[in-house]
């Protein structure tokens, strides 16, 4: 994840991801902090069901997973978290009921903007979706 | 939305929609089905919010909307809602509390994969996010 | 175009446009602005040919060409060329032998990045691939 | 590059990107095929040039380069080159005269589409941009 350090250590990121609603909602968990990579799980809620019938999850969650991943990764070399300015997300196979989990790598720290990639897996290890985003990452 | 006829007519589409617990969870409904365009409506949740100072939703809603928004627009003319391949987002405005709505249109059906955008506002009319998706719209 | 008066008129913009090597290999032409839209034309040549058989463009030329049209329609009102963060490109059918053009609109102009969309067609209307891209537009 | 093995040699690859009008124009040559990835070199040419001051390339020469790329290492798992469904790039730094490398890898093989990623570099390693392309691979 660069040769950048981390400016938030897992600690303080923990108490930063719980603060947000949509985070508690997600049952979002910081799993892993190093200096290359970022893992995080989301619990299942069936509130994620989009087909009733084969009851995988609907795509948005993972595209939301994605985006906060990769804005996570970032906000670990930058020190907060970023707004998302855009982000780009590939599905692979269905989620189906079960916790998720994603690794986010830094790809690019600039001045003005920055870019990290996300990997969203089921707990067997299988790749659901991946994908980028680019995040505004100006002091001003 | 092209030259094609739509498939689904707009009551049907309402009873599909509701199947969903996602869409339900995000209170979405039907407000437009025309040749040219779809729109939906999301209403505001709490569970939305990432900053809890500033209370703006998080960007991974929009994703969801517009994803979402995209698909129906090719289901209208497809027949059915149909598998996300990719998509793209770009983020324009926060989305502060109050429903949401977005405008979806057909960029390009297709025999194997089909391509939609879709605009999200708020009330005002603000645009927050726009985007675009490619779709599995194979028979087989 | 948004309601932002252009601040390039169509002269100025084709005498920039020309200082370009990669704009004068391409044989880049400006055929329309206005306060809504800016239309590009490129001249064809046989080093665009990807498969020798079929003859189609490679789709590298397309992705040039939707990148140069999003960023001269926000050229059109930022007031100079600007570099891209990233961009995406959608496929709709192979382009042949013969000239293109494009037509780009701004989406979003922004403080410190700004969007814009266009759309690549053949001589006879048909649309062979659609786009957007961020743009830094930052005066600093 | 995951655990299907590669369908085309090095030898054969070689024979198939010379013969593109395109690849000739771009100087294209595989620099190394492994089950991993596969790396492409890109030659420099003055007609890259978009600003004849600062003398950097345009980004769709960036944009073809990561297309082509992760076509190739689709190519090499599935047996020829495919259709490109769409792609995104995103741009990390100008890029000067000089030649240029990419790296490829496949994300996933699918029965009807497949994504893969590359990256672009500078002769000194530095990344210039990144992206990555859904590519249609169904047999019929």
């Amino acid at each position: 994840m660069s040769d950048k350090p981390n400016l938030l250590d897992a600690e303080t990121m923990r108490r930063l991801i719980v603060e947000a609603p949509f985070h508690q909602w997600l049952g979002l968990t910081l799993v892993d902090l190093t200096e290359e990579h970022i893992d995080l799980r989301v619990a299942w809620r069936e509130e994620y069901v989009v087909n009733p019938e084969q009851r995988y999850a609907h795509g948005g969650i993972l595209a939301a997973f994605i985006d906060l991943t990769a804005d996570w990764a970032i906000a670990a070399k930058f020190g907060r978290g970023v707004p998302t300015i855009d982000m780009r997300v590939d599905y692979h196979k269905p989620a189906m009921p079960g916790d998720l989990w994603a690794r986010g790598r830094l790809l690019k720290l600039g001045r003005t903007f920055s870019s990290a990639e996300a990997v969203v897996y089921d707990m067997s290890g299988a790749m659901l979706a991946s994908g980028r985003g680019v995040y505004l990452t100006s002091k001003a």
